[in-house]
């Protein structure tokens, strides 16, 4: 289909391609121009490490400086390629998502390759001017992607339907497993015992909730601000008669009022924002008894960066990937609590996303029905992105156990999965 | 032997008495004014919260405002009081040091009561001006410490003579176990294999670069600038036949040069300074391979916050132990490090400071011989002090395991004791 001036090397068989002709700006594009090529080029050098090929929509040709390409990029308009060169962050998402760019390859590897390239040449500004997500706008946002509807979610999410990094207790458990196993590790970490009183900001479709009041005999006040999710969660609650040890509260974790054993908090801080920290400190610090403790679970950084702009336009507005420390100076020092434990679980995140991948690539044309070919394009990005992220170490994944500096009330070894 | 006046509890006989009579200076102290009576009432009120009778020297004493005292503060002078109006973070041990201040009952109950209350009370600014520990003050700071000769160490340390928090199993483990069960510790979350490369930064008297070259296979070079304890390093290297595979340096850890697949630290954080910070990254990332990976273990803090004053006079110059983000801030992210593990082991150091000190009462005529009374005194209320810091939660014992971020040759799962 591409032409192939410069290099022998071709792309496998076996490879996909994500590409579909949906660009219906230029359907008849000109030939390339030296200004064109000379746009190539540019793009080229700025992951001159990565190991891929260029095309364009007239069939010239940059191969790849980096060895045998892992995948092959064509713009098939000038328009594309002129997003990629004004802002290629916001605009490689933009054009995949449109059509306007076209791969051969599979997604992940060429991921991976652009991010460690990126990884050594760019050095960013860390900061990043962020609104406060209020109340109104943190709906907003969640609503705008947790509340596509609990059908797509099935699709591909486990049968717990967790959307948050799983534990494989070894790296080929089954999905399934390694989201009971999640579970399981949170609550021994925070040595939940019978009647203890938890709170959970964030609690998705509410399995966790449910689980720890199954299996650890503990009474859980959830807050959520996805309808659809609390709808969901509150059949379940009665389903298995859960109901008078389970609440499901729809409403803004800032409302949270009365005393608790434990916080906990899966993949939500994700959602708040810098400049919220304080408020969720203060949060913790007022719901929390003396011999209180604590879990956040959250992706990170290694470093203080902006969250991909394209990413934050079409997937999660206002999110925020923390460094661990931003979290421990804003939220867990300004009350002296005490950072207990931290795991890591990045290579489980990737390998959580490597199954979500695998389903949803199963349910692509179901997908596509539900909303359309951009929606799927879109949704395929984010996911091969997010693996590709935590495959490279441009994301982590962090628990973080915490409980009041002047409690003594700890545990004397830390459990391991 | 004190009056008591306005309560009736008294001091248990088995409580002893730390108090010696070498105030040389008001031998025949006149009567407390109403201005001594202010000035002790003044002092109470900073710790009003703690359980403690205070005695003037002529007997006049107030009566502990939270039930029955643990123990008995005695100002056996003008002098001493006004010391501790003035500046009592330093002068509380400048006082106990010279015998200007008795106290009746244990030591440690006695700290984390003052402790207790002041961490409610006591919200000070957390900014604090450091000078750098340069090359020659790291020095002169480092032999004011260790350099008190290898024979006063050895009267209440493990056999291995290791100077830094170990790790208790179980909480009744012997020092000597919990010591070894340190080290195996670290050795298993770096995952030394045998061959690789160890650079050590702050070696002690060399038991745990032995250990790892002894246990797994490794080579080792081990700074310090601690010359009585490099003396003795080597010497232990000579007599177990180690000496091709661990090379004891006598020299600052700016200076280490060479690739290495682990750097590891058990206790120099401490020392380093926030201003050297960078400097210690520069050195950690200049010396780690690809895949290479480290381990800090220091001694920290919930919020930052400087060391109590006196400690900084007469025990640890230049010695300041950091919150968690302060070495993640200026140490690890500058190079992108990744935070893959971090454990608190705070109550372990507090079991540690049980054992020390159990020895060293039991040494406490030996040491008042080798040095003097003031030295036997100060050493008994830092160790105190310390033990006192770690169970109240004024101080932690950080494990951090690190790898270069984009290094996927890291843990499927912890490692726990």
């Amino acid at each position: 289909m591409f032409a192939n001036r410069q290099t022998s090397d071709h792309v496998s068989d076996h490879s996909r391609t994500f590409g579909v002709h949906t660009d219906s700006r230029e359907r008849v594009p000109l030939a390339s121009t030296a200004l064109d090529r000379w746009a190539l080029e540019r793009i080229q050098r700025m992951v001159m490490s990565a190991p891929i090929r260029f095309v364009l929509w007239d069939g010239f040709e940059l191969a790849s400086l980096a060895g045998p390409a892992v995948a092959t990029i064509r713009f098939k308009s000038r328009r594309a390629l002129a997003g990629w060169v004004w802002d290629p962050e916001l605009n490689f998402g933009e054009a995949y998502m449109s059509g306007g760019v076209e791969i051969r390859g599979d997604l992940v590897p060429l991921l991976e390759a652009v991010y460690r390239a990126l990884g050594v040449s760019r050095r960013r500004a860390w900061w990043l001017w962020q609104r406060s997500n209020g109340a109104r706008a943190a709906r907003e946002n969640v609503h705008r992607h947790y509340d596509l509807g609990n059908d797509f979610y099935r699709l591909w999410l486990d049968r717990e339907m967790l959307y948050t990094c799983a534990y494989f207790p070894a790296p080929d458990a089954t999905l399934e497993d390694a989201q009971l196993a999640k579970m399981d590790l949170v609550c021994r970490k925070l040595r939940l015992a019978p009647g203890e009183r938890v709170i959970e900001a964030g609690c998705g479709w509410g399995s966790f909730a449910l689980f720890m009041a199954r299996r650890y005999g503990v009474t859980v006040r959830a807050f959520n601000i996805s309808s659809e999710q609390v709808a969901y969660a509150r059949d379940r609650a009665k389903a298995e008669g859960l109901v008078g040890r389970v609440e499901f509260v729809e409403d803004d974790y800032r409302n949270v009022r009365g005393a608790y054993d434990v916080f906990v908090s899966l993949g939500m801080l994700e959602h708040v924002g810098l400049p919220d920290y304080p408020t969720l400190g203060d949060v913790i610090n007022r719901s929390l008894v003396r011999r209180g403790r604590g879990l956040l679970h959250f992706i990170g950084r290694n470093q203080p960066a902006p969250l991909n702009a394209w990413i934050r336009k079409r997937i999660f507005p206002g999110a925020y990937p923390p460094a661990l420390r931003e979290v421990f100076e804003r939220v867990l020092e300004p009350h002296a609590f005490s950072v207990i434990d931290v795991e890591n679980l990045r290579l489980h995140y990737a390998k959580t996303l490597e199954h979500w991948r695998r389903r949803f690539d199963g349910a692509a044309g179901t997908v596509a029905a539900m909303f359309d070919q951009r929606f799927l394009r879109a949704w395929e990005l984010y996911l091969a992105g997010s693996q590709a992220a935590f495959t490279t170490g441009s994301m982590q994944l962090f628990q973080v156990l915490f409980a009041r500096g002047d409690s003594n009330d700890v545990p004397w070894t830390r459990v391991s999965g």
